[in-house]
């Protein structure tokens, strides 16, 4: 059985052989940088958020991108709309609930997405994730989100209570889907240096979702993927401007050889 | 009489000499980068949208560039008002069509916008260009667009029905007035590879149109310009992260003199 | 006493010791651009313009920036929202008049937006900071605003009229509180090729408002630190891309010991 590294490898081919489209309703601080990393990686993205023509252009996607910076009650319509139409076709979704928990706009917008639609992957910081606890949540118990083993098996919960994969970036990336649990530990720590960063990591998973069906792998590729240009970035950067452009550069230079050697994608099970 | 080569360096040279204001309503994701390569060209950008300012802004305007990427219905009406406006005074306009033809809302918001203003150019790839077409256009029964010298014909008639210049962009790219026929092949494999450069080019176009009265001289200095500063930039870069920005660096450095050697500029009547 | 130049290097320490988080209500343009400046210098920007979100958003802010570039109604009655909230709290406010003179939507935005909350600085060049003055202002007989002394003086009644500190940036800018008047000289001649640079200017008094009080020395501070990061750009890029890549690294490598030194602020006092 292929190992998630050659798993990666092989998802990142496909990518470039597909090209998918990825439609993206998302911040303003983020466009153009997810936008050219999208185009770097070898996707083609699209971005386009009016309530009067997302439901066209999701029809065309092999995903679709929901990221709530920046938003307001007419994005919100038009992201619900468009999660619709998406879950009907089967196109799958992922969200990125940006400040979720900081605002009740936000932390209501991602409920309400996520009630809308099927969402395949959600992906955000730990406080993001922890968020969207319903009230009666098993994992509302857990106060320290802190200790990592505890922060897994309070997101596993939240996964299987969610019905969907959840992703937890940090130092050490978290992908559990209620069943299994996956870590990535590739990165860089200018990464946090850079605007939307975070977002970035979002849309490659989308990416890799409209070419590999199931989710905890698409995630774990694109995050392996992702950090692994921040390393290649920092080789040669020293600072986050020279390294945001850097990355763009090795999204578009790292083979799928280079990703299946370098990758470091850990299943909960090797780790016992 | 001087070449199309010779004329794009004394443009170049005008543009940076008299640094026009360039009013732009576009899209979200190329607000900065096309601000940025307007400024490095020489030109000088102001990006304003409210449907209360348009007017007032365009008023001050050497060209109006208006593009419909990330379009909503609000949008189009300040778009109608600029081009109005911009009409009356007989100040230049260029459109960029983006993902005309893909939606509903885009190929109606495209055909609005040309038939409530003077459009002087219409820049956009094949597919965009051809979804312009009138229910009983001319150009209607030419099923293939692929082959270059069918979709010269078809441009060439469409252009005489919209009273316009039209700019198909590509590997070799394609003005016509109706009348004559210019052909552009500077350019670099990379440009598809960043966000944004049809919007640029298209930004390109405009900058020339408030220092060129011939629509089609306009577009082929542009043009030319535009992709001989990918030229440059695929020199020395060999990734889309660090091609874009040596671009913006291309169109600040390359001079007059350097535009007419290098620029690839072709009539039709040459070609024959 | 610590002179203008030592107090700077103080506060560059400060910010990267407390990383206070800045909340913009800013133009499209310049989002990506500003987000990652204020990063770069050690501070944690947010971007949220919702008229249901500003007030819960700058509740949590060290520090709002209010800038009036791509305008609507929407945008402007959330900034009178935002900094309504923010002068009740004390959180200070900085205000960029961006084309403030140049339409009626802009200068009226712009003077409701000071009516309405308590500002601490108002940065923008000469044009857009005079567009502020009432009908009665004193300020409005002196017609030259060109020769240096002179503007000095309007500025200098002006602030007081305002009750705020006004910053007119240009090749040397002015800072003035209505009692003391400070030059910084720091900067490079490529700024002017980078679209907002003058934001990004703002952006960065607004970091230091967060950890400096007296707005005079946090507008000193940050116009200092920004121009050297022109000037540490410039040494090694000869064009606008490069360049604002540069910048941005230059604004995470100076080190308060380096500012201290190559700072160039001058005390009015010390002129005469």
């Amino acid at each position: 059985m292929a190992t998630l590294s050659e798993k990666a490898a092989e998802n990142l081919a496909r990518l470039r052989e597909k090209k998918p489209l990825i439609h993206n309703i998302t911040n303003y601080v983020v466009m153009n940088y997810t936008a050219n990393a999208l185009l770097a990686m070898g996707a083609s993205p699209v971005m386009a958020h009016a309530q009067n023509e997302v439901e066209d252009m999701v029809s065309f996607a092999g995903a679709l991108v929901l990221n709530i910076g920046t938003l307001t009650d007419d994005w919100i319509a038009s992201m619900i709309k468009a999660g619709k139409k998406a879950s009907e076709q089967g196109t799958p979704i992922i969200l990125d609930p940006v400040g979720s928990g900081a605002t009740p706009l936000r932390t209501n917008a991602a409920k309400q997405i996520i009630e809308g639609s099927k969402i395949s992957v959600i992906r955000g910081n730990a406080s993001e994730i922890l968020s969207l606890r319903h009230a009666d949540s098993k994992t509302k118990g857990v106060d320290s989100i802190h200790a990592v083993d505890e922060a897994a098996q309070t997101a596993k919960i939240l996964a299987e209570e969610l019905q969907t994969t959840l992703v937890i970036t940090g130092p050490v990336d978290l992908i559990t889907d209620g069943k299994r649990i996956v870590r990535v530990s590739n990165g860089h720590p200018l990464m946090g240096y850079v605007t939307g960063t975070g977002c970035t990591a979002t849309v490659a998973i989308g990416a890799f979702l409209a070419v590999e069906e199931d989710s905890v792998c698409a995630a774990a590729t694109a995050l392996a993927f992702f950090g692994l240009a921040g390393e290649v970035a920092g080789e040669t950067a020293t600072a986050p401007g020279s390294f945001m452009i850097k990355m763009i550069d090795a999204l578009y230079t790292i083979t799928p050889d280079k990703l299946r050697e370098k990758s470091k994608i850990e299943n909960e099970t090797q780790r016992h």
